[in-house]
C-alpha cells in the first residue's frame, strides 16, 4: 500500500543506538523522518513512537500518535498506565531477538553443566580443579515461559542434547519438551530442574516467582538463570538461597533497577554472574521489516503485528 | 569372536576414575579382570594396558602386553620412545569425546562473541557495561585441525551460524567450511579469524604454532582457544600478545606442564581463562564398545581400531 510522502517517527531509548536503526528504516521507507529524542521539532507532527521507555516528559504532547512500537519483546519497561489511551502498542518480535536470547541461555546451560563457574573460581586461587562434569543427559533444564523467547531457547537447548522441561501459566504442548502448567505443577516442574531459566512475561502472577518457595523445590545446588525481568526475582531470597548452599549459582541479565546500583549485593556475590541486560538485543537488519510494516498499519488504522493487550500485560 | 575366560587389563590414569569404567567394561566382557595400578599382582599376566600415561616405572615388566590402549584421543602424554617396541598402540576415538570437545569450543565462541569475558571484568568493578556484541555472522571462527575433534567442533560452530574456516597441514575439504592447508596458507587463514581454536595433533611441525608469527597475522583483538596440547602455545608470546593488545583474550585447557604450576603467569592474567584439561573427556558409556573391540583384536593379533602410526605421531 502507499505511504504518505513524509512520516515522522520518534526514537527514544537509553539502550539502543539510533544510528544503527536509521539507515535500515530509511532504506525500507525512504519518506521516513526519524526524530531522535530530545531533538523533536514539534511533537504534534510525530506519527509513530519507536521507544524503549517513554521520554521523561511522557507522550501527552504527541497528540497525533497513531502507534507506539516498543523497542523490545517485553513492554514492562513502559509505564503502561501513563501511555496515551487509545493508541495501539506493539512489541518487537524480531526473530534475531529470540535467537540471541536462546544463545544466551545455551551459554548459561553450558557454563554450569561444564562447570566453567567452578573453574573460574579455582583459577582465582591458582587451583587445578580437575573434576569431570555431569553428562548432558543428566543435566535437566527447566524453562519457565514457552513463548517466542522461551520456546526458541527450549528448542535450542533440547536440540543440543539436554533434557528440557517447560513450565507455563496456561497449558501448552511442545514437541520434545515435558510441559507443566499452572501453580499446582510448579513444584513438580522444579523438583527435577537442575537449572531453571526464567523467560516469563512479567505480570502480577509471575512477579517474584523466583523466590524462596520455588528455590526450596529445586534440587540441591541447582542453578537459576533470569533473562525475563528483574522483578521476577526476590533479590533477598536469591542471596539467601545461594548463601545457604540451596542454590549453586545464578546468572542474571535483568534487575529491578537498571543499571544495577553499584551498592547492590549481586555485584560482588561469588555465585552470581551479572550481565548488563544483553541476553537479547534487537537487530535492525532483521527487525526493520516488522517496524516498517507496523508504521504502514498504523497510518492505515489497521491492527498492528504483535499488538499488546494492555490489560493482560503482554 | 570368542574371548579367553580371563583377560587382564592394566588401568593407569591420574585423570580418569577406574570405578567409572570397570562396570561398563565388565558388562561387555565378563571375563575381564581390571588391575588398577599400583595393585598389579604380576605384570607378566597383563594382556592389555589401558592407560593415560605410562606408570612411573614404565611398562618393561609387562612382558606379555598385546596392546596399549590410550585413555585419550591424543597420545602426546605418552612417552612414545619408551613404550615396549612391537606392541600396537591405539587412540581412544570416543564419539562423546569429540562431542564434549565441540561443546567446549562452542562455549568459548559464545563467551567471546557475546562478551561474557568483558561482562565478568565489568562485574568485578561493579560497572554496568551495556554494549551490544558483534552479530554472529560477523564473528569469524578459524579451526586449526579438522580431524575427529576439529571436524566435529567446526561443524557444530558452523551449524550454529558462525562463519567457519579451517586450517590443516595437508589439504582437506569440508562442506560449509573454507579450508586452508599448509604453512603458506596459514597467514591468510589467520587474517580473517576473529577467534582461532587449536585442535591440532602435537607434532614437530605444529609445536609452538600458537606463537608470535601467527598472532601477528590475526585481526587486532582476536581470541585464541587452545584445546590441543600445551606445547602448541609459546607461553611468553601469548602473554606478550595479550599485554600489547594484539590479542583480546585466550581460553586455555592444556598446558606444557599439568597441573599448571601455581607460579605460572597464566593463572593471574586478566585476559586468560584457565580450564584444567576438561575440554574433552572419555565417557565410559560411549567408549566401552571400542575398548572391548580393541581388547578382542589384540588377543586375536589383529590390527586395532584407531591404531597409531608412532613415527607420524598420531
Amino acid at each position: 500500500m502507499s505511504v504518505p510522502a513524509t512520516v515522522k517517527l520518534l526514537f527514544h531509548s537509553d539502550l539502543d543506538d539510533p544510528a544503527a536503526w536509521i539507515p535500515h528504516l530509511r532504506r525500507e521507507m525512504p519518506g521516513l523522518e526519524v526524530e531522535v529524542w530530545p531533538k523533536v521539532a514539534d511533537p504534534r507532527d510525530v506519527d509513530v513512537a519507536f521507544i524503549w521507555t517513554q521520554p521523561p516528559e511522557g507522550l501527552s504532547t504527541y497528540t497525533n500518535l497513531k502507534a507506539i512500537l516498543a523497542l523490545g519483546a517485553g513492554i514492562n519497561q513502559l509505564d503502561l498506565a501513563s501511555l496515551p489511551s487509545g493508541v495501539p502498542l506493539a512489541r518487537l518480535v524480531d526473530p534475531m531477538l529470540a535467537a540471541a536470547m536462546a544463545d544466551y541461555c545455551l551459554y548459561a546451560v553450558l557454563h554450569y553443566q561444564r562447570e566453567f563457574d567452578r573453574h573460574a573460581r579455582a583459577q582465582a586461587e591458582r587451583r587445578w580443579n580437575h573434576t569431570l562434569p555431569r553428562a548432558k543427559d543428566g543435566f535437566r533444564v527447566g524453562v519457565m515461559g514457552l513463548g517466542e523467547m522461551g520456546g526458541t531457547a527450549a528448542r535450542l537447548i533440547a536440540g543440543h542434547g539436554f533434557p528440557v522441561r517447560g513450565w507455563t501459566r496456561t497449558p501448552r504442548t511442545f514437541a520434545g519438551i515435558s510441559c507443566f502448567a499452572g501453580d499446582e505443577a510448579l513444584g513438580s516442574f522444579a523438583a527435577k530442574s537442575d537449572l531453571v531459566i526464567c523467560l516469563l512475561p512479567l505480570t502480577a502472577a509471575t512477579r517474584g516467582i523466583l523466590g524462596k518457595p520455588l528455590f526450596d523445590r529445586l534440587p540441591a545446588g541447582a542453578f537459576v538463570v533470569n533473562a525475563g525481568r528483574g522483578a521476577h526475582v526476590v533479590d533477598a531470597d536469591l542471596v539467601a538461597a545461594l548463601d545457604s548452599g540451596r542454590l549453586g549459582g545464578a546468572m542474571l541479565d535483568v534487575f529491578r533497577e537498571e543499571p544495577l546500583p553499584s551498592g547492590h549485593p549481586f555485584w560482588a556475590h561469588p555465585l552470581i554472574s551479572v550481565t548488563p541486560h544483553v541476553a537479547s538485543f534487537g537487530d535492525p537488519r532483521s527487525a526493520t521489516p516488522q517496524v516498517v510494516e507496523n508504521v504502514r498499519r498504523a497510518l492505515a488504522g489497521r491492527p498492528l503485528l504483535n499488538q499488546v493487550d494492555v490489560a493482560r500485560g503482554y
